[in-house]
């Protein structure tokens, strides 16, 4: 099973990834976390290049082909191998966020993305997207803004939280939407149990 | 006038390109000199990514957005602004090299590499194409083999000729083929006399 966790900046989404894993290694299930972009050797390379605040001038073009290529090596030399052996992977942002950020966000549209991306993954879509599901509004003055996306303004960030509801509508099958609660062990309960349903956890 | 300059390793592209800037000049005529992938700060930092021999693990996947990444970037910045402002543009390598090493060499095919470009390149597609018409293993002894691309074999190389062909055959009235002379002097008039009898220098 191949898990992806999606999100708007500052929504807890890294809390709740470390959750997860303490949970599955808690419990003696087997899995392998990513992020992204990154977690190859080349992958990390080009997320250095993109995240860099002086890199201000990068085009939308230019920065969703550079997610792609930092996708097609860590689908092909980390995810596609897991998913092929057996093993559940669990990635930290994937394809949705390309979609969300630079298909909505930065108008490039979902199609011209999704195309992009069609090459990159090849056949590793995701079986389950957990959306923790958080107007950037609500959660953004939580947000420490090193990265030059985090450095986007907030009526970015809410195109970007569009993008995701639209995305969510138009592959309702895969995404689960969790609203976080306040305490995050909740938030953490709804998610394994959302995960547990699906099978793609036990 | 968009002129791009294509050719396997090793057959006097870089010298022709100097002739053909010499003789520019000395005639007073203005141009934008680039080549690829580079001529920008990020499609520079995305080139070092490219051309490291210690990333002999890239795919081909990757390769080819990391090209058109560096390509969306020098077009959005530097061969756009310049075509708009009316100037001549000569640039060492575009999407004809995408589509011979990645699309035909890498096999990924030349559709699924010319999709990714179009996106890369929107509209900014030459007007002439020199391509210095020589096998590869006519010229390959006399290649250093500094960079990863340069350290693949012969046989590559040679499929990467096959694809220039192919493109040439495919967009024949875009492509001017040059089969180099002994002298240099004598393929550089030959360039002249082509890019003269096309419109796209004095």
């Amino acid at each position: 099973m191949f898990v992806t966790f999606e999100g708007c900046e500052g929504v807890g989404k890294s809390t709740q990834l470390k959750l997860l894993r303490d949970y599955l290694e808690r419990t003696g299930q087997d899995a392998v976390y990513v992020r992204e972009p990154g977690s190859t050797d080349i992958s990390e390379q080009i997320r250095s290049i993109i995240l860099d605040p002086k890199n201000r001038d990068m085009t939308p073009e230019t920065e969703a082909l550079l997610y792609a290529a930092a996708r097609a090596q860590l689908v092909s030399s980390v995810i596609r191998p897991a998913l092929d052996a057996g093993r559940t992977v669990i990635c930290d942002r994937y394809i949705d966020s390309s979609v969300a950020y630079q298909g909505y966000a930065r108008g490039l549209g979902r199609e011209a993305v999704e195309r992009v991306n069609a090459f990159a993954m090849r056949t590793a879509m995701p079986d389950v997207t957990v959306f923790i599901d958080l107007r950037p509004s609500a959660a953004f003055r939580s947000v420490s803004r090193n990265d030059r996306l985090e450095m986007e303004a907030l009526a970015f960030h809410d195109k970007v939280y569009e993008g995701y509801l639209a995305q969510a509508a138009a592959s309702a099958g895969r995404f689960v939407l969790v609203r976080p609660e306040k305490d995050r062990a909740d938030t953490h309960r709804k998610i394994v149990a959302a995960l547990r349903e699906r099978g793609a956890i036990k």
